[in-house]
């Protein structure tokens, strides 16, 4: 069956503004954003379900690419509240509105507290943003890129141009396909930082042996001194820890200097973890005068979308009770063996609890 | 980020089947089903929001089209459970898996009650699967259709075309763009069947004016003697009846043989009604074996999938509380009245609730 | 945070009327049914995802019990659409708004067209509705209830008063939590009716073992000349055919008489299957009218909300495409192997794909 | 239907853990999560469905309560993610997981801005732990709670003990039920503190007279000089910062000193915003130190869960884009004068995005 109806055009469009537009700076312009009015009811939604728990419908203006490779489930989809995004086994990966909070904050606190990175290694990344984030530096003469998907990277640089901005063309770059723990027990090379940025290791799948102390220390092999090792490190909260935490204390077996940092990324629908590893370099030994300083001299004034030094900074500080689970011991990843989260901690309520904290005496 | 871990291709496949398939009758042939194991986790989803309080999603391979029409939201996409399928306002219209029951119990039973329909009339139906039940009739000499929605009935000519099968380009058929009701109220014309295959009356909207009492005046008057109206019923069951049942008293207002048949259709989720409406026509008249031979006659052994003269009498047939609604009396859909539903009706526990149904005396 | 400032209460309350509402027969009254715009937005939702693909939400006024058995997840909600439901592993089992029909068409075609129903067995039916409608029949002297899980049956007892009407407390009754296999394996009794009612065999579950030819076999010993064997025939069309197919085929390796019938049953969204099982009983050899004195003489008008003799015999005519795929060859069900649908069976285009269906010569 | 099958008790249960546990510190203890295993397949989810495009489930082990009061609709669940929850139509208010984060980011800075908060004004806050948070300090002698709705009030004071710890019953305290705009207007007090805590300001509706430019003219001649205004800022993202922006806008229309901050609240999914406005209060003038030892003398070390001075100075810096934002001119809210969001601004692609960013001359 098909309307017939003289349905009507939609309501009466948006509400006029009661009020004038203000200018806009150069370079900036007005967009007006989809209508909830115009989606209509229905609609099209990309399920994520990797929580063990809840689920979260993203609606979809368009579904741009479905399928399997050998590797995973891609999907590519517009969604409305965050533009493009990409789904490997229906978890998000990163989308239009904040990629590039996610891997500025992924790639360059290392690159930028490096003093002069060379050569530098991505372990997945399969988008090519990272890679982008990596040769912004000039600095940087030789970026390898490992990613074990091809048909992903394809799909990444078809459909994602604004991820990689032409990063896989660089004459600086290479790209290989095939799997990073593999490349770096075979490769004789060295670097000033290994970026690895691969899909959450789920279930003790394979992304695993990516995420154990033997591959840390493989890793540490295949750095030069003053090297530095960046994670993408998962979910991180004080809600949502455990993972992150034991990942704090894997790569603590290998490097001497190792920081949490986080940042709330919007289409992620939380505040997501990196780890910076390394035996030499301390977030708390710059200053958010120096790392801006950095920046200009490095990138300039208009590379960045969001990092400042202050913000940087800030993102190595964690409240009180997520500060209390990292500082917990507790299991490291090990190859071969299933990773096994410990319970959660309570705490008994404490005296405070009566009003008010502190009593009269 | 992406993935980089070698995962492994999809587990171990299907399962083998333990035993030989059987050989298929000529003209068969064997297809893998979708295996859900391959369509991974996460997905994309059509939600269907009709219902005032439950939600189902349909989980799609592609979303072919989504667009807005002047009237109403598109959209066609590929389902793992029905093939491809077309949704209005977020409500589903018709799916390759089952339209062709849909249109067969929709058209078929008016033109083959019908002695020898000649003239026939298509409101709505912007599929064109109406159309095409209709024109596989010989004895049609002439099918107008009349959809108000240039865009959906070009979509469907396009990207739907195992339903219309060409009826489009039939040189007996002719299709118009306008309000069926404005139709109705200047054609000179007359018609031996009339059918209104449009949109729900959701809401009060629009489509309301093709399901009031003033309209089948209108439609009866542009009837040949022996004449038959059919009209898509809406959702039916003793569970849904309030719509359908007052669609039947309003079509008795202006038609002496008002039947109410469903079936049901598995894509819309359970039963759905259809009204046929005349002053000679009865089911109760007919025979399967009558059918059976009129079927044969008039469409030959292969057209229909579907209805079969025993079928079709049987879907005549109500349970006892759905035919006691039907048999309720209550309001009747009037122009410019909105049509309110009138409360359930509950019955008082019967006698009969204590075991057993008949005590012994 | 919460709530300050003056929301005004509900709207304008519900439209009102046009019309007088018509007076009911005795012992009928009206009851408003729940306003969407009062349940407000957001909402209480249970998941039903035993479909590999589509999920279908259940909107809840209130969870009324939740846990988990030896067995299984029990829900048990009260939902807008369908009233009190049961849920089990995520799966809808009966609801209070259609259980009558369920539990009639499950229970009484095999009571009524047994001439003389005394000893009657139901495997599983932990609602206790099938054994409501077997007590229902004066003739019945003993029924035995087998269900495994017995917190089951004490919540169904407990907030499912509706459901049962006191069956369990019959004096007739007895009931007993043990496997329905071993029962049936070590039982010296004998019986007319034998009914099963279990949930789903989902992916090869133990389930499995009351579905397969050894256990049919196993039923048909158990079973007095003349008895009858009964079946939840799982969801049942043509386009969800191929586990109740494989069912009517085991079930003949062990009975001469295997009938297929279905209904549309609203709360589990689709057409449900049921199968009757015999070397005597044939739904041909009975009237409508004969069914209905059966019913008159045995539970009196009142007792059944659904069943007619005529409606029962329309729920065994089934499509030309249902009945195409009810007649194939295929596998059976097997203890210990697992069991693997067939593919899909589809037909090459007919002939009669073009218009006219047939063509003048 | 009710399972009879012997269905295995849980898989094999939780994996064991390959490591010994390490021993906590005093006052703490472990604790197993839920099992996503054993909440099983299907389950009961709340629908926060107050984004116009997203859905989000939360997945819940019971439903405590389900009403409609006079003002809202009132759901109180037990979700696995986050604990008990509170939803107002349809959209999370705060949970057990991260109430304190929440409550403490709302109430804390002010009180620990000020020199020392003697009567202190919550607006809203209905769950009392905004009255706990301020009773939490000893010089606060007056608290005035203000909540339109008896029946939440009600029903957290009863269902979320963990939330107000007794504050309702502190002989500081005292509640009213009436709108916080007119109590503001008609009251002759005045005070140190003004926190609101009221529902989002969605479409306009009443809750809007509580975040106008009168209403916080209003509340500043109803703070004692040094007085400080902190309102529940919003969900805060550069993905999302309008409805905050208009906020912070508006209150520079009354006070002088104005100062975003936010965190990210695991159970809102997101970054949620708070504004600090006062004519005297600067979070620039604070160090980390002296916080920390503000918490330490006012609160003691226990209270808090969250804070400390690091963290909450961390929360006052925002990303480039975020800052950006807030920085731009734009409509300020008014009464009577429906808010409507300005478009969104886009940047041309700025000349760095070639690589690398800096080219050499």
């Amino acid at each position: 069956m098909v309307q017939d109806a003289a349905a009507p055009p939609l309501a009466e469009g948006r509400p006029t503004r009661p009020y004038v537009l203000p200018p806009l700076p150069p370079g900036h312009y007005y967009v007006e954003p989809p209508d909830p009015r115009e989606a209509g009811s229905g609609g099209t939604f990309v399920l994520e379900d990797a929580d063990p728990f809840d689920h979260y419908h993203y609606r979809v203006k368009a579904l741009v690419h479905s399928s399997r490779t050998p590797f995973q489930t891609v999907v590519i989809a517009d969604t409305y509240n965050f533009g493009r995004a990409l789904f490997l086994d229906g978890a998000i990966q990163s989308s239009e509105e904040d990629e590039a909070l996610y891997h500025e904050m992924l790639a360059q606190p290392a690159l930028l507290m490096h003093p002069a990175p060379r050569d530098v290694l991505v372990i997945g990344g399969g988008e090519g943003a990272t890679l982008r984030e990596v040769l912004a530096h000039r600095s940087v003469q030789r970026a390898v890129m490992i990613d074990i998907d091809r048909e992903v990277v394809e799909l990444c640089r078809e459909l994602l141009p604004g991820w990689h901005c032409g990063a896989f063309v660089d004459p600086r770059a290479s790209l290989h396909f095939e799997d990073g723990r593999g490349f770096l027990e075979n490769t004789p090379d060295v670097f000033d930082i290994i970026i690895v940025d691969v899909v959450d290791m789920l279930e003790n799948g394979p992304a695993q042996r990516l995420y154990t102390r033997q591959f840390y220390d493989l890793a540490r092999r295949r750095l030069r001194p003053g090297g530095v090792l960046v994670v993408q490190g998962l979910e991180f909260s004080f809600a949502d820890y455990k993972a992150h935490a034991a990942l704090a204390r894997t790569l603590r077996t290998a490097f001497s200097e190792v920081h949490s940092y986080k940042t709330c990324v919007p289409s992620f629908l939380g505040s997501w973890g990196f780890l910076i590893a390394s035996d030499t370099v301390s977030p708390h030994d710059f200053s958010a005068d120096a790392l801006d300083r950095a920046i200009l001299a490095r990138l300039g004034p208009n590379w960045l979308d969001h990092l400042t030094g202050a913000f940087l900074l800030a993102s190595f500080c964690h409240c009180k009770e997520t500060q209390f689970y990292l500082n917990m011991p507790g299991p490291i990843i090990e190859d071969d063996v299933a990773f096994v989260e410990p319970p959660d901690i309570e705490e008994e309520e404490p005296a405070g609890a009566q009003l008010p904290a502190l009593s009269e005496d």
